[in-house]
Protein backbone atom coordinates (compact mmCIF):
# COMPACT_ATOMS: atom_id res chain seq x y z
CA UNK A 1 0.00 0.00 0.00
CA UNK A 2 3.16 1.90 0.86
CA UNK A 3 3.83 3.73 -2.25
CA UNK A 4 0.73 3.73 -3.75
CA UNK A 5 -0.92 5.38 -0.76
CA UNK A 6 1.54 8.38 -0.76
CA UNK A 7 3.73 9.80 1.92
CA UNK A 8 0.73 11.01 4.19
CA UNK A 9 -0.12 7.42 4.92
CA UNK A 10 3.23 5.98 5.02
CA UNK A 11 4.40 8.88 7.13
CA UNK A 12 1.92 8.01 10.19
CA UNK A 13 3.79 6.66 13.33
CA UNK A 14 1.10 3.89 13.80
CA UNK A 15 1.58 -0.04 13.64
CA UNK A 16 -1.90 -0.33 12.19
CA UNK A 17 -0.95 1.88 9.11
CA UNK A 18 2.39 0.22 8.70
CA UNK A 19 0.53 -3.39 8.88
CA UNK A 20 -1.65 -1.74 6.13
CA UNK A 21 1.44 -0.86 3.84
CA UNK A 22 2.14 -4.09 4.17
CA UNK A 23 -0.77 -6.17 3.63
CA UNK A 24 -3.41 -3.75 2.80
CA UNK A 25 -3.04 -3.65 -0.90
CA UNK A 26 -6.15 -4.79 -2.51
CA UNK A 27 -6.05 -8.74 -3.03
CA UNK A 28 -2.94 -9.09 -0.50
CA UNK A 29 -4.99 -10.32 2.31
CA UNK A 30 -6.81 -12.47 0.30
CA UNK A 31 -3.22 -14.01 -0.96
CA UNK A 32 -2.71 -14.72 2.51
CA UNK A 33 -5.81 -15.77 3.34
CA UNK A 34 -4.77 -18.93 0.52
CA UNK A 35 -1.38 -19.14 1.82
CA UNK A 36 -3.32 -20.03 5.48
CA UNK A 37 -4.81 -22.54 3.72
CA UNK A 38 -2.29 -24.45 1.99
CA UNK A 39 -1.83 -22.46 -1.31
CA UNK A 40 1.67 -22.26 -2.59
CA UNK A 41 2.00 -22.18 -6.40
CA UNK A 42 1.42 -19.19 -8.69
CA UNK A 43 -0.97 -21.11 -10.35
CA UNK A 44 -3.18 -22.34 -7.97
CA UNK A 45 -3.38 -18.78 -6.05
CA UNK A 46 -4.44 -17.14 -9.99
CA UNK A 47 -7.21 -20.00 -10.20
CA UNK A 48 -8.72 -19.21 -6.95
CA UNK A 49 -8.46 -15.56 -7.49
CA UNK A 50 -9.07 -15.17 -10.80
CA UNK A 51 -7.27 -12.18 -10.94
CA UNK A 52 -4.39 -10.83 -13.79
CA UNK A 53 -1.33 -12.45 -13.21
CA UNK A 54 0.82 -9.66 -13.33
CA UNK A 55 -0.85 -7.91 -10.36
CA UNK A 56 -0.75 -11.46 -8.58
CA UNK A 57 2.72 -11.80 -9.28
CA UNK A 58 3.57 -7.90 -8.02
CA UNK A 59 2.02 -8.93 -4.84
CA UNK A 60 3.50 -12.03 -4.10
CA UNK A 61 7.24 -10.38 -4.86
CA UNK A 62 6.25 -7.72 -2.72
CA UNK A 63 5.63 -10.28 0.14
CA UNK A 64 8.08 -11.89 -0.70
CA UNK A 65 10.43 -8.53 -0.62
CA UNK A 66 8.86 -8.17 3.27
CA UNK A 67 9.44 -11.13 4.52
CA UNK A 68 6.20 -12.57 4.51
CA UNK A 69 6.45 -15.03 2.06
CA UNK A 70 9.14 -16.85 1.09
CA UNK A 71 10.17 -18.52 -2.61
CA UNK A 72 11.11 -22.36 -2.24
CA UNK A 73 12.16 -24.22 -5.54
CA UNK A 74 9.95 -27.35 -5.94
CA UNK A 75 11.59 -28.17 -9.38
CA UNK A 76 14.51 -27.96 -10.82
CA UNK A 77 13.96 -28.52 -14.65
CA UNK A 78 12.31 -26.10 -15.09
CA UNK A 79 12.96 -24.25 -12.15
CA UNK A 80 9.64 -23.55 -10.86
CA UNK A 81 9.39 -22.12 -7.44
CA UNK A 82 6.28 -22.13 -4.60
CA UNK A 83 5.66 -19.58 -2.05
CA UNK A 84 5.29 -20.58 1.68
CA UNK A 85 4.26 -18.31 4.52
CA UNK A 86 7.71 -17.19 6.89
CA UNK A 87 7.61 -17.08 10.70
CA UNK A 88 6.48 -13.84 9.91
CA UNK A 89 3.96 -14.07 7.66
CA UNK A 90 2.41 -16.80 10.46
CA UNK A 91 1.90 -13.85 12.73
CA UNK A 92 -0.79 -12.42 10.16
CA UNK A 93 -3.29 -15.52 11.79
CA UNK A 94 -5.05 -13.82 14.27
CA UNK A 95 -5.60 -11.00 12.21
CA UNK A 96 -6.72 -13.22 9.26
CA UNK A 97 -8.96 -15.01 12.01
CA UNK A 98 -10.18 -11.61 13.37
CA UNK A 99 -11.37 -10.64 9.24
CA UNK A 100 -13.01 -13.84 9.10
CA UNK A 101 -14.98 -13.77 12.62
CA UNK A 102 -16.47 -10.39 11.90
CA UNK A 103 -17.42 -11.85 8.11
CA UNK A 104 -18.97 -14.85 9.63
CA UNK A 105 -20.71 -12.66 12.54
CA UNK A 106 -22.16 -9.73 10.10
CA UNK A 107 -21.76 -10.59 6.53
CA UNK A 108 -22.57 -14.32 6.33
CA UNK A 109 -26.30 -13.84 6.01
CA UNK A 110 -28.41 -16.38 6.47
CA UNK A 111 -26.75 -19.58 5.01
CA UNK A 112 -23.84 -19.24 7.76
CA UNK A 113 -20.32 -18.84 7.03
CA UNK A 114 -19.00 -20.26 3.76
CA UNK A 115 -16.05 -22.08 5.86
CA UNK A 116 -15.39 -22.96 9.72
CA UNK A 117 -12.57 -23.19 11.98
CA UNK A 118 -12.42 -25.74 14.24
CA UNK A 119 -9.86 -27.31 16.37
CA UNK A 120 -8.74 -30.02 14.94
CA UNK A 121 -9.14 -33.76 17.01
CA UNK A 122 -11.53 -31.71 19.01
CA UNK A 123 -14.17 -30.25 16.84
CA UNK A 124 -14.71 -27.02 18.74
CA UNK A 125 -14.67 -23.97 17.15
CA UNK A 126 -12.91 -20.97 17.94
CA UNK A 127 -13.75 -18.08 19.88
CA UNK A 128 -12.90 -14.44 19.42
CA UNK A 129 -9.59 -15.34 21.74
CA UNK A 130 -8.92 -18.37 19.55
CA UNK A 131 -9.83 -20.64 22.49
CA UNK A 132 -11.34 -23.95 22.00
CA UNK A 133 -14.77 -23.16 23.02
CA UNK A 134 -15.08 -26.70 23.67
CA UNK A 135 -12.15 -27.74 25.69
CA UNK A 136 -10.82 -24.32 26.48
CA UNK A 137 -7.67 -24.77 24.60
CA UNK A 138 -5.48 -21.48 23.65
CA UNK A 139 -4.92 -22.63 19.96
CA UNK A 140 -2.52 -21.73 17.47
CA UNK A 141 -2.29 -22.34 14.00
CA UNK A 142 -1.61 -25.64 13.82
CA UNK A 143 -3.86 -26.64 16.08
CA UNK A 144 -6.89 -25.61 13.88
CA UNK A 145 -8.44 -27.57 10.24
CA UNK A 146 -10.46 -25.84 8.21
CA UNK A 147 -14.01 -27.02 6.80
CA UNK A 148 -16.50 -26.16 4.78
CA UNK A 149 -19.15 -24.62 6.52
CA UNK A 150 -23.33 -24.08 5.81
CA UNK A 151 -23.04 -21.04 3.41
CA UNK A 152 -21.13 -23.41 1.31
CA UNK A 153 -17.38 -22.45 0.45
CA UNK A 154 -16.54 -21.96 -2.92
CA UNK A 155 -12.62 -22.00 -1.80
CA UNK A 156 -11.80 -25.32 -0.74
CA UNK A 157 -10.04 -25.88 2.24
CA UNK A 158 -7.02 -27.03 1.72
CA UNK A 159 -5.48 -26.59 5.58
CA UNK B 1 -13.77 -2.61 -1.92
CA UNK B 2 -16.91 -4.32 -3.70
CA UNK B 3 -17.12 -1.93 -6.32
CA UNK B 4 -13.43 -1.34 -7.06
CA UNK B 5 -12.51 -5.23 -7.08
CA UNK B 6 -15.14 -5.93 -9.33
CA UNK B 7 -17.02 -9.34 -9.85
CA UNK B 8 -14.50 -11.73 -9.15
CA UNK B 9 -13.50 -10.64 -5.51
CA UNK B 10 -16.99 -10.00 -4.57
CA UNK B 11 -18.43 -13.40 -5.47
CA UNK B 12 -15.99 -15.10 -3.30
CA UNK B 13 -17.94 -17.01 -0.94
CA UNK B 14 -15.15 -15.90 2.22
CA UNK B 15 -16.14 -14.06 5.33
CA UNK B 16 -12.29 -12.62 4.92
CA UNK B 17 -13.14 -11.57 1.21
CA UNK B 18 -16.71 -9.92 2.75
CA UNK B 19 -14.93 -8.33 5.55
CA UNK B 20 -12.27 -6.52 3.20
CA UNK B 21 -15.34 -5.30 0.52
CA UNK B 22 -16.59 -3.90 3.66
CA UNK B 23 -13.57 -2.55 5.62
CA UNK B 24 -10.71 -3.13 2.69
CA UNK B 25 -10.63 -0.17 1.07
CA UNK B 26 -7.55 2.73 0.68
CA UNK B 27 -7.89 4.30 4.72
CA UNK B 28 -10.97 2.49 5.76
CA UNK B 29 -9.00 0.88 8.74
CA UNK B 30 -7.37 4.18 9.24
CA UNK B 31 -10.70 5.70 9.47
CA UNK B 32 -11.60 2.94 11.92
CA UNK B 33 -8.95 3.08 14.07
CA UNK B 34 -9.30 6.54 14.78
CA UNK B 35 -12.97 6.16 15.71
CA UNK B 36 -11.42 3.76 18.19
CA UNK B 37 -9.36 6.35 19.35
CA UNK B 38 -12.24 8.89 19.96
CA UNK B 39 -12.37 10.76 16.65
CA UNK B 40 -15.26 12.02 15.86
CA UNK B 41 -16.21 14.52 13.61
CA UNK B 42 -14.86 15.27 9.59
CA UNK B 43 -12.64 18.17 10.39
CA UNK B 44 -10.81 15.60 12.99
CA UNK B 45 -10.48 12.62 11.18
CA UNK B 46 -8.96 15.00 7.68
CA UNK B 47 -6.54 16.94 9.85
CA UNK B 48 -5.53 13.25 11.30
CA UNK B 49 -5.37 11.52 8.40
CA UNK B 50 -4.40 14.19 5.79
CA UNK B 51 -6.54 12.84 3.13
CA UNK B 52 -8.58 14.02 0.21
CA UNK B 53 -12.15 15.68 2.08
CA UNK B 54 -14.19 14.04 -0.99
CA UNK B 55 -12.20 10.84 -0.31
CA UNK B 56 -12.77 11.03 3.33
CA UNK B 57 -16.17 11.59 2.96
CA UNK B 58 -16.89 8.60 0.31
CA UNK B 59 -14.97 6.82 2.95
CA UNK B 60 -17.46 7.86 5.88
CA UNK B 61 -20.50 7.85 4.16
CA UNK B 62 -19.86 4.13 3.25
CA UNK B 63 -19.04 2.76 6.63
CA UNK B 64 -22.55 4.53 7.36
CA UNK B 65 -24.38 2.62 5.03
CA UNK B 66 -22.62 -0.35 5.80
CA UNK B 67 -24.12 -0.06 9.51
CA UNK B 68 -20.37 0.17 11.03
CA UNK B 69 -20.75 4.08 11.66
CA UNK B 70 -23.37 6.42 12.53
CA UNK B 71 -24.29 9.99 11.77
CA UNK B 72 -24.98 11.70 14.88
CA UNK B 73 -26.31 15.37 15.33
CA UNK B 74 -23.97 17.31 17.66
CA UNK B 75 -25.10 20.98 16.27
CA UNK B 76 -28.05 22.46 15.07
CA UNK B 77 -27.49 25.39 13.48
CA UNK B 78 -25.66 24.73 11.36
CA UNK B 79 -26.32 21.09 11.56
CA UNK B 80 -23.04 18.86 12.27
CA UNK B 81 -22.87 15.45 12.52
CA UNK B 82 -20.40 13.37 13.87
CA UNK B 83 -19.38 9.56 13.09
CA UNK B 84 -19.54 6.87 16.19
CA UNK B 85 -18.73 3.42 16.10
CA UNK B 86 -21.72 1.22 15.74
CA UNK B 87 -21.99 -1.80 18.19
CA UNK B 88 -21.30 -3.79 14.38
CA UNK B 89 -18.76 -1.47 14.09
CA UNK B 90 -17.18 -1.88 17.63
CA UNK B 91 -16.78 -5.84 16.80
CA UNK B 92 -13.99 -4.73 14.46
CA UNK B 93 -12.01 -4.04 17.37
CA UNK B 94 -10.27 -7.27 17.78
CA UNK B 95 -9.11 -7.22 13.57
CA UNK B 96 -7.57 -3.36 14.82
CA UNK B 97 -5.74 -4.79 17.71
CA UNK B 98 -4.19 -7.59 15.66
CA UNK B 99 -3.23 -5.50 12.78
CA UNK B 100 -1.87 -3.25 15.32
CA UNK B 101 0.44 -5.99 17.40
CA UNK B 102 1.54 -7.31 14.08
CA UNK B 103 2.85 -3.78 13.36
CA UNK B 104 4.27 -3.64 16.61
CA UNK B 105 6.24 -7.12 16.31
CA UNK B 106 7.66 -6.77 13.30
CA UNK B 107 7.64 -3.10 11.81
CA UNK B 108 8.06 -0.65 15.00
CA UNK B 109 11.99 -1.03 14.44
CA UNK B 110 14.48 0.36 17.09
CA UNK B 111 12.24 2.71 18.67
CA UNK B 112 9.50 0.64 19.34
CA UNK B 113 5.89 0.70 19.56
CA UNK B 114 4.22 4.74 18.90
CA UNK B 115 1.18 3.75 21.19
CA UNK B 116 0.27 0.79 23.63
CA UNK B 117 -2.26 -0.61 24.70
CA UNK B 118 -3.03 -1.13 28.15
CA UNK B 119 -5.04 -2.00 30.70
CA UNK B 120 -7.13 0.61 32.12
CA UNK B 121 -6.26 1.41 36.07
CA UNK B 122 -4.46 -1.88 35.54
CA UNK B 123 -1.34 -0.82 33.43
CA UNK B 124 -0.78 -4.41 32.33
CA UNK B 125 -0.50 -4.63 28.28
CA UNK B 126 -2.73 -6.91 25.93
CA UNK B 127 -1.12 -10.45 24.62
CA UNK B 128 -2.29 -11.64 21.14
CA UNK B 129 -5.67 -12.62 22.10
CA UNK B 130 -6.30 -9.69 23.81
CA UNK B 131 -5.43 -10.88 27.58
CA UNK B 132 -4.12 -8.42 30.14
CA UNK B 133 -0.33 -9.53 30.63
CA UNK B 134 -0.11 -8.49 34.23
CA UNK B 135 -3.53 -9.08 35.69
CA UNK B 136 -5.27 -12.48 33.24
CA UNK B 137 -8.38 -10.66 32.39
CA UNK B 138 -10.02 -11.14 29.16
CA UNK B 139 -10.05 -7.26 27.95
CA UNK B 140 -12.66 -5.90 26.20
CA UNK B 141 -12.79 -2.70 24.12
CA UNK B 142 -14.06 -0.63 27.36
CA UNK B 143 -11.24 -2.01 29.51
CA UNK B 144 -8.49 -1.04 27.54
CA UNK B 145 -6.96 2.44 27.05
CA UNK B 146 -3.88 3.79 25.12
CA UNK B 147 -1.30 5.59 25.91
CA UNK B 148 1.86 7.07 23.96
CA UNK B 149 4.54 4.54 23.96
CA UNK B 150 8.38 4.87 22.98
CA UNK B 151 8.30 4.90 19.48
CA UNK B 152 6.69 8.23 19.72
CA UNK B 153 2.90 8.30 18.33
CA UNK B 154 2.64 11.10 15.73
CA UNK B 155 -1.46 10.29 16.61
CA UNK B 156 -2.50 11.10 19.71
CA UNK B 157 -4.33 9.03 21.88
CA UNK B 158 -8.21 9.98 22.28
CA UNK B 159 -9.57 7.36 23.77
Amino acid sequence: MGRMLGRTYESQRCSVARTLELVGERWTLLIIRDAFLGVRRFGDFADRLGIARNVLQDRLERLVEAGVLTKVPYQERPLRHEYRLTEMGRDLWPSIVALLQFGDQHLAGETGPPMLLLHRGCGGELDARRICTTCGTPLELGDVESVPGPGGARIPAAA
